[in-house]
C-alpha cells in the first residue's frame, strides 16, 4: 500500500478525532456557554491542522479532504485512482476516529446526529468557506509554500466564527460528523446542503485562482 | 482589469466578512458575556489577516485598507489612480461582504447600526491604533519582510483589547460596519470621529517611520 | 555534569510549573467554568512547550519526557545511561516545580491528588495522545526540523481538548502531577493506566513512523 | 537623539498601553469572570510583544525592560550611559501610556493602585518569571535568533498563568502599573517585592545562561 494512503488515513483520523473530541470536551465543561466550547473547538482544530499538514505534506500533499483532492485532480496533480482512494481512506479514517473518540469519552459508540443545521443559507455559507479554503491553499502554496500549514489552520479558525455553518468545508469530515450526536454533529438531512456547497465552493475557488495564476 | 484590484476586493470581502460574522457568532453564543464574544472576534480577525496578507501580498501589496493605500501613495509606491481604485474596491467589497454575512446568518440584509461608540476619546483611540498599525507595517517590512502578515495580525489582536475603539484602523471597514446593526456595527454619527482619527494616525505613523528610515 | 542534564531539568521544571500553575490560576479565577480554566491551561502549556524546545533543542534534544527519551534510545540516538539520567532529572525537576508552584500560590507544599481520572478508556486515550505526539516529533523533524517546537506545542494544545485524558503523554509529568491536589492533579490509582498507555503509545508511534521512514 | 532611545520609548509605550488597556477592556466586559479578562490580557500582551520586538529588534535590541537592559550591560553589550537612558525612556514612556489609556477609556487620568498583590511568595514568583524570561531571551538568541520575538511573547503568555504574580518581570512596567487603579494595577506597597524579585531573577537567569554558553 502506498505511504500516501496511510498518511491520508492518519491525518484524517486525527482531524476528525480533534473536531469531534474537542467539541465533546468543550460542551461538557462550558456550563452551557457555547461560545467557550467553540473557542476550545477552534484552538484544537486549528492546532491539529498545522500539525498534520507539516507531518504529511511531503508524503501525500496533506489533503485530508475529498474537496481538496478533487481540486488537485482537476489540476492534473492527482491521478483519478488516487482521487478515489484518497477519498475512501479519508472517509473511513474519519469514521473510525468517531468510534475511538466515543469510546475514550465513554459514550455510545454508534450515534446519528439530530443536529439540523439548516438549508440554503448554510449551503451559501459552505460555498464561501470552501472557496476560501481552496484559494488559501492554492495562493499561499504559490507565493510562500512553507506557510500553507499556518494559512489553512488560520483560515479554518476564522471559518469556525464567521460562517453560519462553522466552515465544515470538507465532505469526509461532514459525512463522519453525521455519526456523532454531540456538539459537532450534523443531522443527515442537512448533509446534502453542506456537500453541495462544498463542491460548488471547489469550483469557484479553483476558477478564481486561475485569474491569479495566469502569466 | 488588473489582478491587484481583484486581490484587494477578495481580501477586503474576507476581512469584513470575518469581522462582522465572528461578531454575530460570538454575540449569539456567549450568553451576554461580551468578553467571550470579543475573544472569538479577535481570534477570527487576526487569523484571517494573516491568511489574506500571505495570499495577496505578492499580488497587490495586501492593503485592504484605504489608510494603508494612502500611506503607500504618499511614499510614491502607489499611483494616484490606484489609490482611488483600491479604495473603491475595498469599500465595495466590504459592503458586499456585509450583505452576504447577513444572508448566511439569516438576518435582515440592509441594516444601519445604532451602536454609538463615542467621540473625542475614540478619535484619540483610533489615532493610536492607526499610527501603530502603519508603524507595524512599515518597520517590520523594512527589517523582516516575511513577518509582516504575522505582525499585522497580532497588532490588530492587541488593538481589539487595548484601545477603547477596538482599533478599527481602516476607513473601508469603518464604512462597511455602518451597515450592520450587530456586535461590530458603528452608528453613522460615530464614523467621522473614527475616520478623522485614522487619517491623523496615517500621518503620525508615516512621520515616525521616517525617523527610523533615515540612513 | 553534562549541560544536557541541566537542560532537561530546567525544561522539565518549567513544563510542570506551567501545567500545574496555570491550572491553579485558571481554576481560581474561572468561577467554576472549567472550560475557561482549560483554555488558560492550554494556552500556557502550549506556549511554554515552544519556548523550552527552542531554548534547549540544540543542547539536549529537548525531551522533558521519559517517553520521548525512550523512543530516542530505541532509535539508537540516546545512550542507555542518558536514558536513565534524563528520566531521573525530568522527574526530579518536575517534583521540585510542584513544590515551588505550591509555595508561590501559597497552598500546602506536600499534597496527594484525589482526582481519580478513570481506567481503560483513559489508557486508550493516552495511547492515542502519546503515539500522536511521537509521530508529530519524528515526522516533523524529518520533513521540517525548524517546525518541531511549534508542532509539539500545537499537538498538545489539541490534545488537551480532544482526548478524554487531556493528553498527559509524559510519564515524568504524570508522576509529578500525583503530588498536587489541584485542577491538574491525578490520583495515584489512575497513574498506572496513564503510564501504560504512554508506553504503548511510544511503541505504536515509533512503529508507524518506520513505515514513513523507509527508503 | 539616538534612534534607539525613541525605539525603546515607543515600544515601552505600546507594551504598557496594551497591558493596562487590555486589562480595562477585559474587566469591563467579562461580567466578573476574571479568567476571561486574563485570557484577553494574555492574548493582547503576547501579541504586542511579538510586534514590538520585530519592529525594533534591529534598532535598539528591543528591551522595553530595565531588567533586560541591565543584563545586556553586565554582558558588555550595552554602555552604562545607555543603560541609564534606556531605563529613563522605558519608565517615562510607560507612564505616558498609562495617562493615554486612561484618557481613551474615559477614566480619571491620575490614579494610584490599591491592588495589594502580596509579599514573599510574590517575590519568589517574580524570581522565577524574570530568570525564565532572561534565559528565554539569551538561549533562543544564541540558538535561533529569528525566534526570539515569538519566544518572549509565549514565555510571557505562559507567565501570566503559571506564576502567582502574573509575571510582571519588568521594573519599568511595574512602576507604571502603580499609576492605574484598574485590573492590572499594583499597590505601591507591593512594588519593592516585585522589583527585588526581578533583580534577583536577572542575576540567576544570567548565571544559568553562562553554564550553557561555555566553550
Amino acid at each position: 500500500m502506498k505511504k500516501a494512503y496511510i498518511a491520508e488515513a492518519i491525518g484524517s483520523f486525527l482531524l476528525v478525532a480533534v473536531v469531534v473530541g474537542s467539541g465533546i470536551m468543550g460542551a461538557s465543561l462550558s456550563s452551557g456557554n457555547d461560545a467557550i466550547a467553540l473557542l476550545g473547538n477552534t484552538i484544537a482544530t486549528s492546532a491539529i491542522l498545522f500539525v498534520i499538514i507539516k507531518m504529511f505534506g511531503a508524503v501525500s500533499g496533506a489533503h485530508f479532504n475529498p474537496a481538496v483532492s478533487l481540486v488537485f485532480y482537476i489540476r492534473n496533480e492527482l491521478k483519478f485512482i488516487d482521487l478515489i482512494l484518497f477519498t475512501v481512506f479519508q472517509i473511513s479514517a474519519g469514521m473510525i476516529a468517531i468510534f475511538c473518540i466515543h469510546y475514550i469519552f465513554q459514550i455510545e459508540l454508534f450515534q446519528i446526529s439530530q443536529n439540523i443545521r439548516g438549508d440554503w443559507p448554510l449551503l451559501a455559507s459552505e460555498i464561501i468557506a470552501t472557496s476560501g479554503l481552496i484559494l488559501t491553499i492554492l495562493l499561499i502554496r504559490k507565493h510562500d509554500n512553507s506557510s500553507v500549514a499556518t494559512g489553512v489552520a488560520l483560515f479554518i479558525a476564522a471559518g469556525y466564527w464567521f460562517t453560519s455553518s462553522t466552515s465544515f468545508a470538507n465532505p469526509a469530515v461532514t459525512i463522519s460528523r453525521m455519526f456523532t450526536d454531540t456538539f459537532t454533529g450534523i443531522a443527515p438531512v442537512s448533509v446534502p446542503f453542506f456537500i453541495c456547497g462544498q463542491l460548488i465552493g471547489c469550483v469557484i475557488g479553483s476558477y478564481i485562482f486561475c485569474i491569479f495564476d495566469k502569466d
